[in-house]
């Protein structure tokens, strides 16, 4: 795709600077920008860039008072980066996402619907009964069991699994291999030893604007619903166990896992390859750090963990401090020891 | 699917007290079920949620002798929790593994044979000279590669990948974008720091009874075979190693991972992300906890091991209670240093 | 397939002792071998399995010499590692990566070329506009997506997913159910609490002999390129977020993480289930070992690091040693305390 800086001025109802034909084929960091690459400046500490950069435009502030001549051709607008976010999404939907139609062979079952302007890619699989909301997008070989539910402008994209009786809310991004309601993990020990497996016959449910990573798992409860609420955005390769809830705008870092039947607050972070054990629960605004591993419930608000058993980041901090220079500090026992064992006046 | 309270009485060949011509479309935990649910009560510490429960019915022990008025129905039973369960296998099967027939398009290569009685979704793959036996459940787009085993009523999820000469027994389940009997990871250093592939020609062998969750992985053998004994259970997102063993009935929860060549014992715990470095043997009865990485080979029965480098659970646990507290721990040592540099008298 | 002794020892030019005609269908290490398997001896540390071992031949070098009589048939060569590693990289020719052709139903876009000799299993998808090379294997259910480039003689397992625009070059493995190109995870935070999406409009990019193991994810960038340099190995279930560069012949092990715009040096290795934060970059020849997590930058080449935080792996090593006698250490610490209390001559 290929635009002029006045095109492109247009769509933002910007203001160019300089020469409104230059082309246009990409977008750009301002530090690593070249010609026909579009980039901009919204903070003041890299305005240095604004004097070097490659690129053949520069969306800015209107409110920018230049110190030095600039190369390229400058688009002012109110906020750079808002206008430069809008362009981005408008090249992802160019690229990506804007595709729409059937390819062959699908494979469509019995009583399913599916809403208008959506794309089915080619292998792609949709059950018996499911209802499909409108601008949905299946890429190829994605499958959607038997009796899903799955809202407005969702996207599924290549390969991803959803087991029978998922819901899916609207405007949801599932990533290539994630796979939804997998079977809960849960097998009651016989006095043999061995393990009878207890069925799962819950689902999952993912509210509205909920992203689901790339291979991540989330397995059906084994009864009941595994939950993620409205907004929150799960990275690639988590695991989210039966029966977890994950409250509305929580962060899941990558390779983090949630074990069955905790309960996760809205707006927490969990940082990547966190562990979470079962059966807890997690107030609002908790924030997890990497490599966590979280043993008990947390009742406070806005509490920061750290550590594996995990407690607080500040004393997390603290101990892991002084854990480097354990061998220093059994020196200083050691020097005292020996002085306690020296007679006084030897 | 919908049943009168009496219909599920008979098949559970229980008696019922109460509106035997009540529906029941649904199972739930007795706290929180409502109209049209059936629970279940098993354990008298739950007695309470009877006299309150939303439930239709309620399946109770012949012996429980009631305290309160209970408006569900009641189905009177032996062993409550054994029918539930029950329940619970008729439901799984009703809704996900009834299926039976074949969906196209779907691929089998010559010299392939396949059991009766089986499911081959849509866009399945079968490549030549399989042997799949009878009731045996290929969801749409699961692969299976060239000259593959697979036992009576092994169900495989959707976009399962099963690598060519893998051996799978009976009744395992493998699930949705597990990949079993990728490569090995091998390689030989080079003089030019380069690395040479090492071809990675084994396979992977699973037992009767395997369960493999979502998104494993587990990497064919290098030569011989990566082998998962009789009855054990492998979470989602797992990592198996080229040649390593899982002994009987072991369990390994989510996204830990075994290294190669590691042999684990009998009636083995893994809890969630674990990790055991390679070339190790682990005895029969380990339990290790979860975040935990063992390092060492473990020789007698029944330990448990906890910690990064994993050591005994009870060390492990008095030295992370300490650990929290070493800044007091030097706080201390330096009140001793500073009392013992004071002359005597002072 | 079966091969007597005397064809093999032709391919290897090597000289045969004993019954050249017995028949091979197998390879096996030495103290594993059955009749029927060739075997080989390369280090003198297993010599006294060659007496014993039940293989039908053995390749050894033209410098061994006997001291007992053998069963075995010998293949005498100059380096009986690599002859035997010539063998298999044959048998998985053979078995594996030797086929060739088109399977239907297989799905290809508008303007895509794809060069001869190539395999295209049953369900395989390439988009539109994409570029793929010579003896390219695309193996059933991979998902190749627009603009994509694939350079000569790579192999696309089973169910491997590869987003638009992704650039590969020659002579790459990707294993089955990988994720290229997903979206970074990227999210502004909203005044309310919730996130926007920031739209991901980068791509992957790997360079010549890089190898992905089986479900590993790898993000595309924000702007610009993740980039795998050449020769580089990445095992099973890692993740590696948006803007990541992993230099060249750099080793990174299972379950292991890197966050966002971090880069890794040349010849690295990172073992399993390490993670390294975002936006740091780590000198030629770092290596971390396994469950350890970065969080610092490292700009000396040759640094070992262990531990969560991480530190130099002696000092974690050293550190570990004392805090597995913490308690030791505290009731030191007590009994010091406890003195220094009591009165000289009391």
């Amino acid at each position: 795709m290929e635009f002029t800086v006045g095109q492109i001025a247009e769509v933002l109802r910007g203001a160019v600077e300089g020469d409104a034909t230059q082309r246009i084929d990409r977008l750009a960091k301002i530090e690593e920008a070249q010609a026909g690459a579009l980039s901009f400046l919204a903070n003041s500490k890299y305005e240095h860039y604004l004097y070097t950069t490659g690129a053949s435009a520069v969306i800015v502030a209107h409110s920018l008072v230049l110190r030095q001549p600039v190369a390229a051709a400058l688009i002012r607008v109110d906020d750079p980066y808002s206008s430069f976010t809008t362009l981005l999404e408008f090249y992802q939907q160019a690229s990506r996402t804007g595709r729409r139609g059937v390819e062959e062979p699908s494979f469509v079952g019995a009583n399913s619907e599916i809403g208008e302007n959506h794309y089915r890619g080619a292998f792609s699989y949709i059950g018996e009964g499911c209802r499909i909301g409108r601008d949905v997008l299946i890429f190829p070989q994605a499958y959607i069991g038997d009796r899903c539910q799955i809202g407005d402008g969702t996207i599924i994209y290549a390969g991803a699994k959803i087991y029978a009786d998922t819901v899916i809310g609207a405007r949801c991004t599932i990533h290539a291999g994630a796979v939804l309601g997998s079977d809960g993990f849960g097998f009651a020990p016989q006095a043999d030893g061995s393990y009878r497996t207890i069925p799962q016959i819950g689902n999952v449910v993912l509210e509205d604007n909920v992203s689901v990573g790339a291979n991540t798992t989330i397995d059906c409860a084994t009864m009941g619903s595994t939950v993620i609420r409205e907004g929150s955005k799960i990275d690639n390769l988590v695991q989210l166990a039966h029966n977890v809830e994950i409250g509305r705008h929580t962060v899941v870092a990558a390779q983090t896992g949630v074990s069955g039947s905790t309960k996760i607050g809205d707006f927490c972070v969990l940082a990547g390859q966190a562990g979470i054990a079962g059966h807890l629960t997690l107030a609002n605004r908790t924030t997890v750090t990497a490599q966590s591993g979280v043993g008990k419930s947390i009742k406070t608000e806005g509490v920061f963990l750290q550590g594996s058993p995990a407690f607080s980041l500040r004393d997390s901090l603290r101990a892991n401090a002084i854990f480097r220079h354990l061998p220093d500090l059994e020196r200083r026992l050691d020097a005292l020891e020996h002085q306690n064992t020296q007679p006084e006046n030897s």
